[in-house]
């Protein structure tokens, strides 16, 4: 079977999934989202007209604000019409299918969907659905893939760390329920991280974890250890209604980043959060606004990252 | 009384209901409407700056993301600036009167007003309150009218029949409710379709209905012999719970458009829908997505209506 | 302690309230305002490319569509890319602190916050956080200020009266619980009226008033006594369900402004009101719609204001 997010000649067709997208591909964008960023200290960037005229639709079936207005702001400054629509509350709760409701933004010549929804496979299903000239981003699927998020941190490592094949990466926290964690981890490997880590309790990894390449810890002080780069995960509150953990306080105790903690790791060791952060449950502030804290870069970076992608599929009309 | 939705030089000045206006006047937005598309397979539109600089606020009573979405994006195509405002949430709750409303929008220089409101006459009121230079658009009142769906509903038919005044044409269930049905029949009848037929059972039709010119028929056998267009109606979830009928499944199998009831008619007969379906109520999916529907270029061809409307309004300053 | 409105060089940085703002200031932004309105008897307001690839922020972590509509017309005026967030369904609800959430709107590149906040102070808050390349406009917090409010309030005033240093202006209702009072009385004091007064039962006064340098009546015919300008006060209804008040026929009956009331008033005397007005409540109809209410003339100065704040600081930097 093809890959379904690339084309006939090999070039991006849908952004859906890090796992299976080619590390050429990946370079492309990351090199491309350097064209965006200038060279200073405080990155500006520059609003340019190359999505002028196309029709940008923001299709969240699942709320979220910050991710829908990273994308929002990167649409308008390629220049493009951008139009959200809060799908709960539209044409699917008058008993519309969700593929009923994606034709008729197909045939209002929408140029490219912005896709979250709390299914895995949703982007995946509309990306099979549509014509050939329209794009399809996954802006996060259940627990599966958010590959923005994953390229956007990606470039985030290369800004810092310059290159991936000399690094040693630790995945910390809930790696059962994240779609951040599943893409990071297929994005580093294919682009070449040696040594991939996640660190988290039991409870919160899923089985076989291990044939992701990656190897486990339970410990931070072991796991941590001579790291390059710590990608911290979320914690969903709601887990800790369940009987995956005790409480925050325990959980923080364990595998809450502390400054401590972090002296395992190397001394320029980068501390990443994809946010919202939970100050006091995964990350401490003292890490968290710390020298090492590279995360609001993620922020500005992630701008810049989902402008790549954009210009990258609209490019390939 | 003059025509509300005409100026004194008999242009148009708001757009308020099929009923009365005048067939030069439809066909001069059918003709610039088909202006904003390309001639190919799949028709493209362009974007243009006729309302650059002209704001338009999308004011919606009563919530519809789809409406307001067609709106939106046919407002971002001419290049105007476009404000949606969800009224529920705002300024009318805390008792201020629809018309003080009216009145502040107008002083923060609207230019269009596209108003949506649960009440029949909700336009009219505001059309007949504003100063002279803004222009209403109904996006739906009620029970009384959806021009903009009527008119877009005659471009199709228009686009695959080339001509009215030798059309046998079909309207087909909840009449009775719909402002949409009331729409097509004003607008048929004007521009000269010498037969149009209603199919519903009795408790969905309103009481003197063939005084609007119409053909009444309770059989789908019948009503669709030889008919060249058959314009569905939607079947609002709600009517089911009411007295007025059984059950969906016995709706469907007397009412529903099925391959075959649709032998019934012209072997080039096209089918219509205003969105969005219940498929397996009012309509089987063979049919939706068979040879003879044209539901999907309905929503193309609903932008360029739209844009149309807004620059034949704008266009009159 | 240094103003925190002004940058070093004295210039506006940040838009918090009237009270310390400069004199020259306010009548800069005033003279600003006059160029965005053309001279005719309708003014129109241009668009101007002015904030041309800037991103403004609507924040609103209080509900308000008017306040919120009249800043996005204004930003899109200046031709900015305007990104509306309710605050209330985003972040802050997961957990994050309100200073997370500025930074990491701050690492999106916004250029201006506009911020709606409940809690006195809020703005403030956010202003002494961001770097200096950001501006924050208060629309709004707490009981404390509204300074856009007052500064289109001067503007209406100098537009119809020409001149301050000769006026005696009434401010009248709930001076309590108005952000809008306290900022018109610091702008009319600042900009040199020497006669304010205010007129409100004694439950509706803060304690002290009179050390805001203005005369405090309790009785309409004595305070409204030859004034040149009534800024009536809009009074929130959930006043009445509290021991503040009797009823709202009660009220309307001592403080409500009727055409017989407003006769103590010179003949030439302006009617403003903030808006959304309680009908019955505060005004009586016939002065709302009367010759001397220039209420509607202050929705269109409020957007050539508040294009004048936007360009003012974003041109600092």
């Amino acid at each position: 079977m093809r890959n379904p997010q690339l084309n006939q000649d090999g070039e991006l067709q849908h952004l859906l999934s890090t796992e299976g997208l080619p590390a050429r591909i990946m370079r492309d964008i990351l090199d491309k989202a350097g064209t965006f960023l200038d060279g200073g200290e405080q990155p500006d960037i520059r609003k340019v007209p190359l999505l002028h005229g196309k029709s940008v639709f923001n299709i969240f079936f699942e709320n979220s604000t910050r991710t829908r207005t990273t994308f929002e702001i990167a649409a308008k400054r390629l220049s493009a019409d951008v139009v959200n629509l809060n799908i709960g509350s539209s044409s699917t709760s008058k008993g519309e299918t969700l593929l009923d409701t994606v034709d008729n933004l197909c045939a209002m010549h929408a140029d490219m969907f912005i896709v979250r929804h709390s299914q895995s496979g949703a982007a995946h299903l509309i990306a099979r659905h549509v014509a050939p000239e329209i794009h399809v981003i996954n802006a996060g699927d259940g627990r599966h893939a958010h590959p923005t998020q994953a390229l956007l941190d990606m470039f985030t490592i290369r800004h810092y760390k310059k290159e991936f094949h000399n690094l040693r990466v630790a995945i910390v926290g809930d790696v059962l329920h994240s779609r951040v964690a599943r893409s990071q981890i297929h994005a580093l490997t294919t682009l070449g991280v040696p040594e991939v880590r996640v660190i988290a309790p039991k409870t919160l990894l899923p089985t076989m974890v291990e044939n992701l390449g990656v190897h486990v810890y339970h410990d931070m002080a072991k796991g941590l250890r001579d790291v390059d780069v710590i990608l911290m995960l979320r914690l969903q509150n709601e887990r800790m209604q369940g009987a995956l953990l005790p409480s925050a306080q325990e959980y923080f105790k364990h595998y809450g980043l502390t400054e401590e903690k972090l002296s395992y790791a190397k001394p320029d060791a980068i501390v990443m959060h994809p946010g919202p952060m939970n100050r006091g449950v995964e990350i401490d502030s003292a890490v968290a606004d710390g020298p090492n804290s590279v995360i609001l870069s993620q922020v500005t970076f992630g701008i810049a990252v989902r402008m790549a992608v954009m210009s990258t599929l609209a490019g390939g009309r």
